[in-house]
């Protein structure tokens, strides 16, 4: 990596991150989750999830528009399925409804080897990753799927922007197997809409089948791209549809109305989230190769996998770990001059003083 | 639809795709379940996995290898996990398991909202799609994978096979919305095997980024493409991974030993299939807006989805129904000539006598 990092102590940024949320109403313990989160998102390298993103998502759809209510109070919806939660966030912070969430799962599988949350009225939870890996380095399987905030990727064949950029997480514990945890997580479009907009900054071509023009052409030109379009034809079509239609089973309404709260009036324009996790051991029939253990086995798979000539071939979550561990080294979060001046922004908003470059070691 | 089919009577159908299973060895109760599993297919105008690709794979893989054992009892391995069934099939004919699988999963599903079937020592179940779709049919959501018979796949970055094509199969219960069950199904190679010898057969190019030769490199040239590569680059490469590494957790061992028996001594080379169903109303929040039903919710979910000059975009599952509407309309099961001249020379090995053209009408 030649980029230029700054390493900034973790417990300086979740003041600062925690301080804003603070101010624009989010009660202290909303207020640290929002920060433990995104500083868990810079740890892994997912800068396009980190707290500045968050806190301007926020000023953008959620406490500064109507997606988000600070101090809301996740109600729970009476169901009498014993391994299903199912919950009302009433708007509240996206990281704090996503933790409670995943916890309420673990719960679950913990007793009935499977568990599951399904959440309305949610408001945007960041990087379902994180939620997964978390899951995860504890030990279990977990999957997590949202509604997306706006409407922006074109079904397969059409014309109009009518789906998410809805994403897909899935995190597995194979830390003992490999040394971290194995994280699948993607949007089901090609690219994001801020990928998009960096290329026709960049002057360059998107790839092909990424993008139409307002006519719902498909074009490579970033100038042109107005709306996305989901990745493998009719295969991520297929995925993007799946949130929406879950959505719609827990209580999600219109897709083109989401965060579209001038146009939601007696609608409904909030997400929704569905979380499931499962105990490794409700699905271990005991009877591996070789005398093998559960991990040991699933360490046997992965090696074959990336054998044969595929040794140079990457895991799901492999970067995210490498992100960790340059984190943990340094002893502090990575973050890029640009965005060290992004943060003071946000600082001066709320009159705390701006951090120093000077102050901050470089990262190794 | 210009291809000539004829209509052959389901009956006809089962009751000699039963005759081969039985003259193979395996029980009553399992041969009508793979006849019945196969008409399903044709039904729904999957011919890629009907009744002929059943018997050749049990042929090539099953009953004629070591991968599937006529008569074999399922075993419930004990686990202190309610809402969560492992079981070890001994290699039973997959459809007769996947059957009993979808079963108990709903039956888990109607008790904890949840529920899920882990299965080891598994046989090829056909085609994943069928067993959601009917439990979809049935008012549930159903989700399975299974590990593929065979490591045909490259890994995203590599240069030897190492994954199975591993389909996932999602289904939802869309009929009271839409007329038939959402079913979103596909395996996570651009193309599978069957196709790139069909194009070499028919002179034609294969598309980009879906095989590679033998020296691991890409090729668009069905003669020189002799390994897969999965979907949507890391996307569909990480869908792929997830069928091994929960296979793994389940009890399969290395993806390049499955159904190898001459390589897999001492080790396994059985699949696994692992199922979840889970209860709509467990996920229901109960707060549709404009006072809608959850289905009716669904309804206008969807209907979004497809407006706004969308309205030629097909839905997964769309063209299943109407060849199931098809197959309804002409009473009988489709089948062109050369699909019943396989049917003949399957009906002379177990000395039955051939089906007659001239016996069936032509469909509509």
């Amino acid at each position: 990596m030649s980029e230029t990092f700054y390493v900034v102590p973790e417990a300086q940024h979740n003041a600062l991150v925690e301080a804003v949320y603070k101010k624009r109403g989010y009660s202290k313990q909303e207020a640290a989750a929002g920060a433990r989160f995104c500083a868990e998102a810079t740890r892994h390298g997912i800068r396009t999830h980190n707290a500045l993103k968050a806190l301007h998502l926020d000023h953008l759809l959620g406490s500064g528009a109507q997606g988000c209510k600070p101090k809301a109070k996740i109600e729970k919806v009476k169901t009498k399925y014993r391994a299903a939660a199912v919950w009302n966030a009433n708007r509240k912070l996206g990281q704090a409804t996503g933790y409670a969430a995943i916890e309420a799962a673990i719960k679950l599988a913990d007793k009935y080897g499977v568990g599951m949350v399904s959440v309305d009225n949610a408001f945007h939870y960041l990087w379902g990753g994180g939620y997964v890996m978390d899951a995860a380095r504890r030990g279990y399987i977990a999957y997590t799927n949202c509604t997306a905030a706006l409407a922006e990727v074109v079904p397969f064949g059409g014309k109009f922007p009518t789906l998410g950029t809805n994403p897909h997480s899935w995190g597995f514990p194979t830390t003992e197997a490999i040394g971290y945890p194995m994280v699948i997580d993607w949007a089901t479009s090609v690219v994001a809409m801020g990928r998009v907009q960096q290329l026709a900054r960049e002057g360059k071509q998107l790839p092909p089948n990424a993008a139409v023009d307002e006519k719902g052409e498909p074009t490579t030109d970033p100038t042109k791209a107005k709306y996305l379009i989901p990745f493998g034809a009719h295969k991520g079509y297929g995925l993007a549809l799946m949130n929406e239609v879950i959505g719609a089973f827990i209580g999600g309404s219109l897709p083109t109305l989401r965060n579209r709260w001038d146009q939601a009036e007696g609608d409904k324009g909030t997400c929704t989230f569905f979380f499931q996790v499962w105990h490794p051991d409700a699905m271990n029939a005991g009877a591996f190769a070789k005398g093998r253990t559960q991990s040991q086995n699933v360490k046997a798979v992965i090696d074959d996998i990336l054998g044969h000539g595929n040794e140079n071939c990457m895991l799901p979550g492999q970067i995210e770990a490498q992100a960790a561990a340059r984190t943990a080294k340094n002893g502090g979060l990575l973050f890029s001059e640009a965005e060290i001046h992004a943060f003071n922004e946000i600082a001066a908003e709320i009159r705390k003083p701006a951090w120093k470059l000077a102050d901050f070691k470089l990262a190794e």
